[in-house]
Order: structure tokens, then sequence, then C-alpha cells
């Protein structure tokens, strides 16, 4: 059972409710979303009087949900849950671009990139400083010394920053320097990783597993919200099949279910999905012709000198061409490109 | 190693290149394509002398491909093929749109069908007689009764048309009545049913297999354009994988990819894909979006009593809303619709 | 529904009970298994008097079938389908080891492996004359060339023989030259064939397709026996998924609940499974260990030489190996190994 | 590079070597196997003089190692390792059977499943403290008190203990309680967890990940191997596949291939992979015929009341069968069960 407060309910109200509702056997979790706050009331087996329930001060409407996720569900919300990042909306008309290199590499690496992307029209700027690996001999990323250069770097080119988060430490570390925390494909069934990252205060980006369902995947996005994070941007980066011609299988379909079964924003990462730098463009303007509310794309100054993922990077020229052509076909699905408000 | 021949080449031109390539040992695949004569020649382990077979009379280039389909790449015609077809265009930059019902049922179904998608803007009709079923208890079509009503009904309304065939009589059969054969997902690699389409003079709509990798797709392709018909459009319908939230999954990346390795046309079946009609028109639009050469999608004029696949169909209003969306979109990717010759 | 006849039961009784069950609006199948008659009755909605249809000359039992697959079901036969070839059995308590090459290539090549496999305890001698090749220029078989060879050296060695058909010519010129005719994963949903396999009178071995459920296997099964063909053999050979360590993935829980679906016999394909041949004796005994009736195994005199599919061939030597480890195994799991009956 | 010393090497022995190694550039890890240490010795392109390594004291052999996993592979150690918990062996000949209930429930739940099994013959008991659930609102598990219980129930009844860890505090905790740490499936690329399991020294149950290949199997393996824990055992548990008829898709090869590829234990889940009882015998009888070295098997008490994996748990009857199936087979191919030290 989802509880909905009222736009201007008081403190008061809410608490109320929650004694009420623990009184009555549920356990409760308070979601403070963008714009207003949701209760989710789980546990219980015995009938409720949900006209009593409604009728309390400050409650808008109580809802039973019968999909395991709750929270999350477009039930409990019918518009978008629209974030506000440095200036820039995630969800909602306006389309976010988010770009930069998989790894933070140095100072210059970073800038250059940064630079780039910003004139060309990203609104984040990624940069991995801590960097799942299949081997443990392979570059693991600067750890808090990319943050840095992160966080720096993001001041100087006024684009809001996004960077993966692999444990407890690295998001404990990384919420002190970026705007947003990535969870990997990975990790997205670290439930103890989920969890925390609940507890904090900042949008978190949450990846599709490799071979997680939708279902699967909004039921990770629900551990983040109940916990009391409302803040979850999900991402599709490609699903693992049989077919060994992409890196990974993009699963567009998905976006576009996603979008029909969720409030939270969707974008697409057409970088990971494809392993493929010649696929990229055409990916993105796929992924928004689908309904994605933004893109998270790989840009190095130097592809052939990135020290991950140089295959399905792009060049700062590259990328420019991307932007200009998703223009017009943002505006012919009814979106918009936005614009950093920093120039 | 593939000779592509002078537009303008003589048919005596033709035999005395063939005759050269047999007596040193090649076997040669003579293919008709839409604008020009292509030769195939295969097996031979000796070197061959490239320059003196460039410089006979009649021939344009001489290319030894790497890759294992070898008429069907990029790398022996770099334009895009395009069919002509009841007087619409099927590759290049006019996007196609095949739309009706699953099976033909009856007259009044289909006729009911084919004037709204007419109506709408599609191109070429779509209607199954020979339908490949999993139970043997399942309808499987009107067979010849079917192809009489879609020919029928066709040139009443002035649509092409297209039906799929399951086996050399199907095939026969059809190309008497239909203007394009279709060979399905589970005959992908039929490759009886191959070759056999590879020696009649109309288009054939292949489709990939449910677990085909592009290469194997290609190949298929391949197996066609071999036997001399060089009319080949292939069509994505969505591989099989674990997410189950969709009855397929629609790899549009395979559609870019595609695009890239080869010259036929490629289009996107966004119904059978999905197999959820709420998600047809965005997959439809991302499909163009991702350079996709037109879409086959059905269309019932009741979906709660189609015979095969209803909670994939749009009913004629939804189906006039997804073309609404489509024209923009198209535009905004230097792509334009087309419309039917006859109003 | 299905009606199971008593064991003598007269051509009398049967077509009155056909007639009867046409009268009532039925379609019936009368499947001619290896010990009784069972007829299938499909497609009435309307109620009928099944204690009526029990009472008459010559019924044992009426079922109603839920399951999609209605004749190879358990239900309608709990004890296993036992075929017998060539004095062999297939089904039942006895192993059937079916080993040889991938193709025929010469009467040499042949002859050497028929005769290793013979000494080692093999029962049945494959080997491909109609070969369904990727690729249009790969070597595509010897065909009935081959199939004369087959026969022959079956003939010389006192082995039963099975080959792959790939369509209708071949099916009709191999069903007068082998024992046993292979219908293969490429063609396991070419529904024409399945019938037209249905329609001869010899035991057909059909396989898994590579990306087919078990579900969709047993349907394929149906098609077959629905014509009347009751002597179906299933066959496992690896499934397609993301892992490409091994060729494909061999599904063995797929064979142990096949064993409790259906009373077909049900035999496994290590060599195609795995795709190499340092793992088909594990998988031959993991295969026997989950409850196979039987295995195909791909055994060549000199794999390095092999004209396919070299890789996951055994030599005589290893294939030796192999049925010495078999033995015990079988025992340890009240199995046993058969011998071909001429010496 | 790999480094394995002799089996008498002393303390001084190998930090001189260590030494040598970093002068060199190389960054180095020190593995304390079973019976020798072994050093890695990573990260430099500069050519080395192995035949002085190989020449100092207390270094029995350098080798060059291409596999990307270099400590765990075939190549450094070419006899199985054997590991040694609570009396019980785990890989080399004789066979491990680990079972017990999902989650822990209670003591009597508990304490009945140990009994049971352990009549039955199992070597070790499992059991869930820490449970990873897709939901939020699922129960979660016991925690402490359930790892409480495992250790009390563990001692009572003379059996080895193995329970799941999710992160760095269950580690901790379940590292003073249990003899086995499990990692998870959903966990088999958390490379933190994976650290951190390298760095105690109590062996590691290593699940395949549901989408993992079997060389980012072997490479989370060699994350914990590689901070100097030695002691993993590698468990299949079935890779997910677009089969739906079971739970997962049990991958049989992998553990074939498994064995060839490294020196460590593998064993097999077939509770998960096929998620049904009735599947269980035949899967767990298949992997001891493909090498497996064990089993880990759910059996409850009472599988109708079981707070999770209900349909896939023995109850102790079933458990009792399954061993007595196993001890002919065992046999068979040459293994033993064994029998814990305690009665």
């Amino acid at each position: 059972m989802v509880i909905v407060m009222k736009l201007n309910s008081s403190a008061e109200q809410i608490s109320a409710l929650v004694s009420r509702l623990k009184n009555n056997g549920f356990q409760t979790h308070l979601i403070k979303g963008v714009k207003r706050i949701v209760i989710g009331a789980v546990g219980d087996r015995q009938p409720v009087n949900m006209a009593a329930l409604e009728s309390m001060p400050g409650v808008e409407k109580v809802l039973r949900i019968m999909k395991p996720y709750k929270l999350v569900c477009r039930e409990v919300q019918g518009e978008d849950t629209v974030l506000r990042v440095g200036g820039v909306n995630i969800g909602g008309n306006k389309l976010t671009v988010i770009a930069g290199p998989c790894a933070v590499e140095s100072r210059e690496q970073l800038l250059a990139a940064a630079r780039a992307v910003r004139l060309s029209g990203a609104n984040v700027l990624r940069g991995g400083a801590y960097k799942p690996r299949t081997s443990p001999y392979s570059f693991q990323g600067l750890e808090e010394e990319g943050l840095c250069l992160l966080a720096e770097v993001g001041a100087e080119t006024g684009l809001a920053t996004v960077t993966e988060v692999v444990d407890e430490e690295s998001l404990a570390i990384a919420a002190r320097y970026v705007d947003i925390l990535q969870i990997g494909a990975r990790n997205m069934q670290n439930f103890r990783l989920l969890r925390l990252a609940g507890q904090i205060r900042k949008p978190i980006l949450l990846k599709r597993g490799l071979s997680a369902t939708v279902e699967e995947w909004l039921m990770a996005a629900e551990y983040i919200v109940s916990e009391g994070n409302g803040e979850v941007i999900l991402c599709e980066r490609g699903i693992r099949t049989f077919e060994d011609s992409t890196r990974n299988t993009l699963d567009l379909s998905a976006v576009a279910l996603a979008k029909q079964l969720t409030h939270l924003p969707v974008i697409v990462d057409p970088s990971h999905a494809t392993g493929k730098r010649e696929l990229v463009a055409a990916m993105s303007r796929a992924a928004v012709a689908a309904g994605a509310d933004g893109l998270i794309i790989e840009v190095h100054p130097d592809p052939a000198v990135a020290l991950c993922d140089g295959p399905q990077s792009l060049d700062p020229g590259e990328f420019d061409g991307l932007m200009a052509g998703l223009r017009p076909l943002a505006e012919a699905v009814g979106r918009e490109l936005q614009y950093s408000p920093v120039q």
C-alpha cells in the first residue's frame, strides 16, 4: 500500500500517519521525492480501512499496488519525475546528455573532453574514478584523485558531474565530490550498495544489469527509493545475448516499456551497449525516438590512446556530429535538448 | 572474388567472362541486380590475374572480398539497392510501410484492413495465408484462397502485397498472386527454400531468425542472391533472449550494423519484436531513427477477434496515429514517407 | 482429447470410432505407435460424452489432455516408447550409441569410421549426405552418392544408419537408403518437413532447435506424430546462449525434463553441443547420468582432415575410451549398453 | 609471470624474490595456497631474465602465463587443489556434498535439516543468514542470529558450515561463525567483496554469475586468489537463457571445461540451476558424471512451508534417495563419497 501525501503536508501530519501505520503492523518507507512525500507501507496481510487513512489530514490518496515495485510505479505518480542537478533537468520534456571519458586519466584529458562536450551541448560530465574491471591486473581508476579532477573540471566548465561508485567507501567519498552517483550494471543487484545509495541525498544513476529483466531493474530502483532517496535515474546499457557482433544488445523496447511502468527518468548508454563507435550516433537517435529522457556517451579527446573502452569512444568531432543530428530528431518527437546554464 | 559489370555490359561480354572464370576453376554466380550484373566467382585457391580480368570488355571492377557474404556486402556496391514494387520504392531515401493483418481471415477483414492502412499512408499490404504455427492444431491459414483474396484486395486498393511462404509449394503458388514473398524467421536457415527463392523473379523479404547472428542473417541473404535473385529485403523482428517482458528483444543495433555491412534494404517488424500493441509506435519511431528503410506492422480492423497475434495488432486508429508520428521523425533523419501511386 | 485403443483393437473398431468422432465435429489423427494405436481428436469445443466413447469396443481409455502436445505426452502413455531399428533398441533400458563422421566424404573414410565405432560398441552409423551449411559456398555433401555409401557401409558392418534430410526431395531419397532420418536443429520448425516426416514409416531423429524451448521441441515432435508416425527420437544438441567458450550450451536439464514430459526416447549430441573434442567424453557421461536414452557422437578416422566439424570429432581411439568409460556408468544408473546383433 | 616456490621454501627466500621482482618494476601477489606458495608478478612489459629468477634459492619454476587468469590456471599447478575443512576434503578424488535449507529460519528447522542430511551422508551444512532478495520487502534472513544457529547446529551435528555473505559487514561477521563463506551469483563481479574475501583465511565458495562467461568466472576467482587467499571453490548454478521451463540453464560443459582450465575445485548447485525439485537428483548425477567435485543441495525438513525456494528444496527422504543413487555413480567415475568424521 502506498500513501501519497499532499504537496503541502506538514511534518506532524506525516508522523501521525506513520505512527498509525506502525500501530497497524506496517513497515513504513518514507520517500522524499522531488516534489512530494510518499509513504510506502508494506508487509501487512490484515485488512486495513483505506478510506479512514485517506481521510487523515495531509493525505492525498491511498493506493493498493499489485506490482512488486510499489514506489517507483506509474500508479503512484502519473507525471514524470523531473530531477534538477546543477541547473539541468533530468526527466520531463528536456533531454539530458551526459558525456565524457570512460575513465579520468589526467587533468588535461578530462578538461579537453569536458570543454569539447560542453561546446557541443552536453549537460553533465561523466568520468570514472573507480573502475570495476574484469581483471584484477587492469587499470582500476585514479580513485579520489580522479574525483578531485572531476569536481575541478566540472566547476571550471559549468558541467554537473557523474561517476561510478562500487562500494561503501567509494560511495561515501564520491558523494563529497560529484553531483550524480552511478551504480554500474555489475552492481545492479548489490543490494547493500543500493540501500546505502538510498540513504544519501544525491541522484543515483542506476544501470540495468547485463542479464536483468525489466522487473528486476525496477526492483533495484525500488531498493534505493524504499530507503528514502526518490532521485533515481534508470539507464539501459545493453543486455547479454548470443549476438556477438555488438558488445551487448541494446534493448530499446525495455526503455519504452520502463517509461510506461515507472515515473522515473530513463536514459540510454549507446556506447557500452554497442561497443562500436560507428553505431553510437544511430543508436542515440533511436533511443530518443523510443522515448529515452537522455543519453550517456563516451567521448575521449583521443580515443586511440584511451586507457579503457577506446573502440566505443567518440572523438569530439564525432560527438559534435551526433549532437547536431539529435536536435531535429528531438523536436520531431516533441522533446528538446537543453543547454547548461553557464556559457 | 566478385566481378562488377558495367551498366551497359552485353550478354556476350558476360558469357565470355563466365567462360574464362570457369576455365580457371571457378564456380560462378550470376546476379541480376536491380541495376547491374554482378558475377560471384568462388572456390578457387590458385592465384588469379585480377588486372587481366579487369581489363576484359564490360568489366567495371574486380574485387577480392574477405567477408563470407560476398554479393550482398557494401564492398561490392556502395550505394543502397533500391527495389521497385508496384510503384513503391524499397530501399533508398524513401521509407516503405507494410501493414495489414497477421492472417488473411476473410474478404471483409482484409479489405477493411487494406483500406484503413492505405488511407493512413501504407504502401504494401501484408496478410498471411500459410502460417507457420507452433502447434499442428492451430489455424494454419486459408492457403490459396487467402492468396486470391490478397491479390484481389491489393488490386482494389492499389497496394502492393506481401505474404509468407513456407515451402516449395507455397512459394510456387504465392509467386503467382503476390508481389513480395516473405521467408519467416523459423525458415531463415531453410537453405532449400532460400535457394528456391533465389530462382524466382520477385523480391524476397527475409526475416532474421530468432537466434541468428547478423552474419548468419546476411549469409541467408547471400544464399538467395547467389542463385541469381538480387532483390532481397532484410527484416529484423526481434531475437530470443532471457527478457520475457517483451515477446522478443528488438535488436536495432543489428539494423544500424546491417545497413553498414550490406547494400540491401533493411526493414523492421516492431509488432512481432515486442508482442505488445502499446510498444509498436515507439519502436517504429526508434527503427526509423536507427536507419531502417521501412516497417512492417500488424493492423487488424478489430484486434480483439483476430485469429492470431491480436495482442500485438494495432487497430486502424492506432495505426493512423503511428503514421502521423512517423512523418516529422522521418524528415528529421532526412528520409521521407512515400505514398502509393493510386489514390 | 486422446483415445487410446486396446492392443488387439480391430480396423473396424477404429474406423467406427473415427466416424463417430468426425460426426461430432472432431478432426482426428490416427497414430500407429510401436505397440498400439492412438487417436487424437482435436478442435472441438462442444461437450462430449467421454464415458460413451470409452465404452465403445476396442477402446482402452479416453483422456482429456491439457498440455499443448497431446500425443507425445506421458499422460497418454506411461511407459517409454521403445523403437526397434535393425536389431537395436532405441528407448527403454538399453542405451543406443550412434557414431560416425559429420559428413560422408568417401567410401574409405566412412568404412574406416564404421568399422572403428562398430568395434567399440556403437549401434548406429551416422553420416551426413545433405549438409545444411551457413554459407552457400561451403561443401554441401555428397547427396545421393553419399547415401549409397552409407547404405553399403551400414550393410557391410551390420550397423543401422541415420542421415540428415533437409527438404522433401532429400527426405524421399534418404528414406530409400537409410534406417533413421534426422531433422536438424535449423529445421526443427520447418513444419512442412515435419509433416512429411510424419507420413513415412521410418523413425525420425528430431534435433532441438538452437533457440527452441522444451515445449516447442515437443510440439515439433507432435507435428510428426499427429501425421501418423509415432517413431520419433528427440535429440538435445545444445542451445544458443551468451556463453562462447563452448559452441552451444548443452542443456541436460531439458533432457531430464523431457523424459518426464514425454514417452519418446531422448538422446544427446555432445559433439555439436560443446564443439570441443576434449569435452565430449565428460558430457557423454553426464548425459547418460541425466537419463538420456542414447548418444550421437561425431567420429572421424582422421579429424585433422575432416571436411566439417573436425575440432569436435573424436578419433577412433578417443571414441573407444569414451565407450569404455560409459559402461560402468550406465550400469551405475541401471542402464546397459547394447551391442549390434551382427558381430 | 608466475613463480612457483618449492614446498620447503623459507620466508627469507620468498622475501628476497619479492624484492627483486619489485626492483624490476613488477607488482607482486603472494598466494598462500594449500600446499605451496606462488608469487604472481604482473604489470611489466620489459624483458626479464627468467632463467636467473629460476635459479634463485627456493624457486621451483617460473612460468609465463598467456591466459588472463594467471594464478588459478592449470599451467601453474597441474594437480587439483584439495582443501580441508573440518575434516572434510574439497577437491581431489573425494566428492563433497553440501546440503541444508535455503535460509536459516529457526533452531528447530535447521537442526532437523542438519540431522537429516548428516545421516544421509552430507559433509557440510548450508544455511542462509543474509539473503540477497530481488525485493526489498522480502524476508532478508536472520543475519547474525542465523549465523549463531548455524555454528551451533554445525557443532552439534559435526558438520562444517557454509553461508552466503553479501558485503563487508556480513563477511566480517560470518567469518567468525562459519567455515566456508559463499559469494553469490549476483555478487560474482562485486570486485570489492572479492578483494575482501581474498584477505581472509577461510575458503570461499564462489558462484558463477547469471550471465558470466567461464573466463569471467575464473577472473573473479583470480581476484580472490591475487589477494592471497588460494582457497576458492567454484560453483556452477545455472546461467540465464531464453529457456523458461527451468529456473536457469545448468551449464555442465562449463564444469568440465573449468576442471581443465583451473586447479581449483568445482562444484554444482542443481537446486538453483533447475528450480525444480523433480530434476535435482538427475542433475546431481549428471554433475558428478561431468566431473564436478561436489554438490550443494537445498534440503528443508518441510519444503511446503519454506520461507524461500520451497519448490526446489528436497525433503529429507528425497535427499536420502539422491545420496543412495549417487554412490554407485561416483564409483563408476572413479570418485567416492566421503563421510563426515564425527558420527
